[in-house]
């Protein structure tokens, strides 16, 4: 199988720095830690020894694998651990047999797409918290800065735009929020073995979970999660949340940017002509969140697995859990390129305001208001993580 | 407009409360609800007399309301609330100028409509919670069931029901947790008037809200959310991974209670035949849940709220959030049916495994090890809400 | 079990005829329409007398069932078929043996599903139709009408109005088209019994559910598809495609209506006050297609039925498919409403085109070369059925 | 920006042909055949020199792209034709300002995008082609192969595996149909310059089309369908419905698989142990057939295109429609194989329908009807395409 690229549409769909993290380098490169940190654990335990820990260690670099050939003769057992843990076995050598001792293949795949998921998450909070404080920034800047609120699309009553950036902010905190605690709380180790007992370990299995949790960094279950997938489930719709919370900014963007109402434009980048107005970074950011949706039905509609293995549904979960992480990536990159580069238009506002059929001392009512409100969201996310 | 009833399918798909509990009556009752307490803190705020609200709390009672002519009528403005503003102001005569001061249509909506969520969560996880604990039970009486374990819907290695019924358990309080977790933070009030500035209560504005929220036992918001929706992302991702998870233990019992496995059959009801061993409730809970996935993506594909009001987008959250609280309502109550007349078989599972090609000494640590992970399950269920 | 009420949103979300043909009347007629065909084709047959089959016709009438008491009873047996027939027996006295002869309930439940899409997709096509109608009216009066075209919501260059109706216009067509095809060709009987094979019947099973499909003005199929559910999907697909194409039109519409555009606006019905511009209708539409795309996911995902007759994924089609034709027929019944309704404003185009940095003899070009384009849409439209 | 390679899940979630027809590569010798077809025409029209033309096409070949980086470059303006067009420019030297006249980027991508869909369904055709006809050797093989009939997975009445199979065969030769129709009536060239009016090309703009149309092997629209997406709906549907009928046979697969089934088992492929009965080809058809619902609801939800270009929902298109062919096709490829290696177990099912509480008169009279039905299933195969 000749692997097909699909780097096409990455510059406008899989913007960011999580594309990366959720690729094959370190799809792999996570599942060597779970093997070498599962090899320490036992070693720790006197169930191997250490010098086989330690040798398994060395081999488990990624640099000694192939991806597509992985991915191609994954084929055969219908899972990439497989062909994984024989090449492992070969390049230990005498280790050999310490390799993957009491794991099965959904062990290693589970905590592997824990640990990615962890790591794709880190540039994805980092755009998101840029996001909440060029919100924030815009909120403060903006406090005062009168515009007509619109309903359904028409004029209705005066706001602020300082206003209209705090609900922004409070969305973005409040996805971070969630993601965060998804991060926390909810990406633990997967590790039971076949059927899920830890029956190799006796009763030391939840000491060596406990170890690897720890060796791994991640959240140490009650019992193995193998066909139990809210963390999966909770991580989903998290990512969807914080992709319609991005979607929300961005069409508020496209909408100021039009030539007609012009409360805001987005600035040229490097590359663009000076005269280029095109609001580029929120359709891009637009275009990079609509897919989230169905992905996460994709990822809940997979959760009634079978029995102590699934016949399908686990395997549903890999590629839509790598592009809802993409494409929620790439939004709130493109979010944040959108927002760095936003120019108001405060003038444009106010002329759109004097135009709106509206008393001005109601929008001095409505700033005053508005302002007492700014000033509550941009405290509370000084609060936030 | 007539209106058309559709209960023929709801003996199936709407089991339990849930769906009474977000049926016309309930949504009237929060929207009067809300308008009442509006009138109320505003007396306190000294804005109107007390006497209107007194008037008002008299008149805003549902029985002086026809849901089916208010739906009717909101073709009109696009929403029942102008409709059921007018009734009210009517009936409450000379207190009618002090109905729904200061408010906006999608206030009183979105305020009635975490009330029904709350209403509607109830009885949702108090199912779940009996669900939780009759799987705590099996998990109890069957910590040392062995059975095959399979994997790929083909016979692995052994396990015990007990760790099977721990890990049912352990979806199900994951559930719980964040299904409370969102009811006890995430519904909110929402008020801010026409473009959510709050602007005829000049500084008082979050004051009114706080009092809003104390009166109707909801959470108080930073600013106004009319147009940032994570409050229902997070919802329908709760409901999502709740439906699922009833889904995964739907899946199981109907998979043990084919004829060829017979490990666990769905004692017949009171109305069914006594030989009749069709699993009716875990295939309702199935046809229950399937609904959800698809909602969910609904839900959170209406995130983008256009400006101060969405043109469409808020509109578009009214059916799919109803319906997915009925169908993971449903899924919840039957799965609560089937747990509960849940017939276990352990001599056919010993039979099972017996026949299965695994040495019984393996049977034997499999199991040791599986009851340690069964008292970690019931350890934690203790300790849940 | 009380049926909850759920009239509140359908104003908004339920308009037009489609929700009163899938509603319980519907439905219970369909049923009834379907055991009396039954057990007239078999009177033909020879295999009840005559009498019997006239008995079960007189009594087989929806003013004798309560669909509500169905659906409560429905739970037992998992659908509303089974005391249907109990009922449909008791009434027909010494002709109760004759009813539902060799038939299972999932053939008069999609049987009847299909006579109640083909009944709902009649308001559908026909306001689909009108809409397609008023959008050649509107290409045909503007053919000429100059606007300057949007990219990415800015200004581009120019158009004509006629144009963009012309667009609307295929959409509508298409859609249309599709459905039609799906109505003519792929709703049809399902008749199988048990297990879908016809046994009672023995070499004749083919002639009676030909009979069948000539009573009831369905298509015959080839073999029973109880477990085969394309026919659902291609229904699925061609609601979703029309949904869509709705949106696109509602999304023009609320875009044109702003104030800073002014291009159009949605002229109050009757009982909205007459400075009203809000673009209810589009708006409306909007929140009602917005559902489509996940109702067709669920049923999509819901087609892996077990065997020869699913554990779940059969009752998961229930409540979906309802919804997506309620929703569909809604968003369409708006649309017409918008477009009947539309004030188009020539002048404002041509002002706003005029500020566009555009020459004007782009402009004529562009007008000339649209108007080939109109006049290719609506002569294909003439065309359509 | 790196490309993030995507392999490692390809061989489970990616088999078959598919993948690479939706690659990069295709996608670029699709947009350069765009280009190139687009020169040649307007030679045709004595719009730009035939010598011009010519050097378009000598230049428009892949090997002088680089998708990654074009891929990178479409950051700054959105899309990727933009750099492709400035590069395809430069390499013609003289010719350049004869590139891309009179076309705007969308027109590029949109009728490449088809040419791509086009061929990925040569393979995806294929295989399901492959499937049907599996499916139909084995219902002639079994057509009196008796077996027990389960509805909601519990024994209910005798059937053959020649109606099973009967039934695959006709969900199959459905999900062909349409496929086939959607390749063949909807499938068109997008040509309409900036704003679709086609403006450079006065009265000869539907000509251009038409020739475009012939040169490329699309069909002809009648106006240009640049925000009308009623054929990238359709396309989804039908892919939607084949990878659920797909699931459909596959789910079965891996019931019938089942150990105390064993009615049916796939033989191990040439990798795999001997004794290895783990239905891998059914498993990874039936997770790679679950993705297709999810994103079906994001192409479905992204139809309502702004204006004259859509601000975000075209963009929203492109990563979901490759990867609703991708996850299809894999579907496919998986289910060919495992049908091809399919192992009935025709004494099994003897030995399971014994044992159901069934008389075997029942099983006769089953079997006659059914033969009936699989001759019918049989003949309207034969004259599918």
């Amino acid at each position: 199988m000749k692997p097909s690229s699909s780097a096409l549409f990455d510059g406008v769909l899989a913007r960011g720095e999580v594309a990366t993290a959720v690729g094959d380098d370190a799809w792999l490169t996570a599942m060597l830690q779970v093997e070498a940190a599962l090899a320490q654990v036992q070693a720790f335990s006197g169930l191997i020894p250490q010098a086989d820990a330690d040798a398994i260690a060395g081999c488990a670099r990624p640099e000694h694998f192939d991806a597509a050939d992985l991915g191609a003769r994954a084929a055969a057992s219908g899972n990439p651990v497989v062909p994984l843990v024989e090449r492992l076995r070969a390049l230990a050598g005498p280790a050999g047999p310490s390799v993957h001792l009491g794991a099965t293949s959904q062990d290693i795949l589970d905590t592997a797409g824990m640990l990615v998921a962890a790591q794709a998450l880190r540039p994805l909070l980092a755009d998101l918290a840029a996001c909440a404080d060029q919100a924030a920034r815009l909120a403060r800047e903006h406090r005062d800065t009168r515009m007509i609120g619109r309903t359904l699309l028409r004029q209705a009553v005066p706001t602020t735009f300082g206003l209209k950036a705090a609900g922004w902010l409070t969305g973005l905190d409040a996805a971070r929020r969630r993601l965060e605690q998804v991060r926390r709380e909810r990406l633990a180790v997967q590790f039971g073995g076949a059927a899920g007992t830890l029956a190799p370990f006796g009763d030391d299995g939840p000491d060596v979970v406990e170890s690897l949790a720890t060796l791994l960094g991640l959240a140490e279950p009650v019992v193995p999660w193998h066909t139990e997938r809210t963390r999966v489930a909770e991580l989903a719709g998290a990512l969807g949340g914080a992709a319609g919370t991005v979607a929300k900014i961005a069409r508020d963007l496209t909408l100021m940017a039009q030539d007609e109402v012009d409360e805001a434009s987005v600035a040229a980048g490097p590359s663009a002509a000076p005269h280029d107005r095109k609001p580029v970074a929120a359709v891009c950011a637009l275009g990079s969140a609509a897919s989230a949706p169905g992905l996460v039905a994709d990822l809940l509609a997979a959760m009634a697995h079978e029995h102590e293995r699934a016949a399908g549904a686990w395997h549903a979960e890999w590629r839509p859990l790598r592009e809802l992480l993409v494409c929620t990536g790439s939004a709130a990159s493109w979010l944040r390129a959108a927002l760095e580069r936003l120019l108001v238009h405060p003038d444009v506002m106010r002329a759109n305001l004097a135009r709106a059929t509206t008393a001005s001392g109601t929008a001095d009512d409505a700033a005053d208001a508005a302002g007492v409100l700014v000033d509550r969201a941009l405290q509370a996310h000084t609060k936030s993580p």
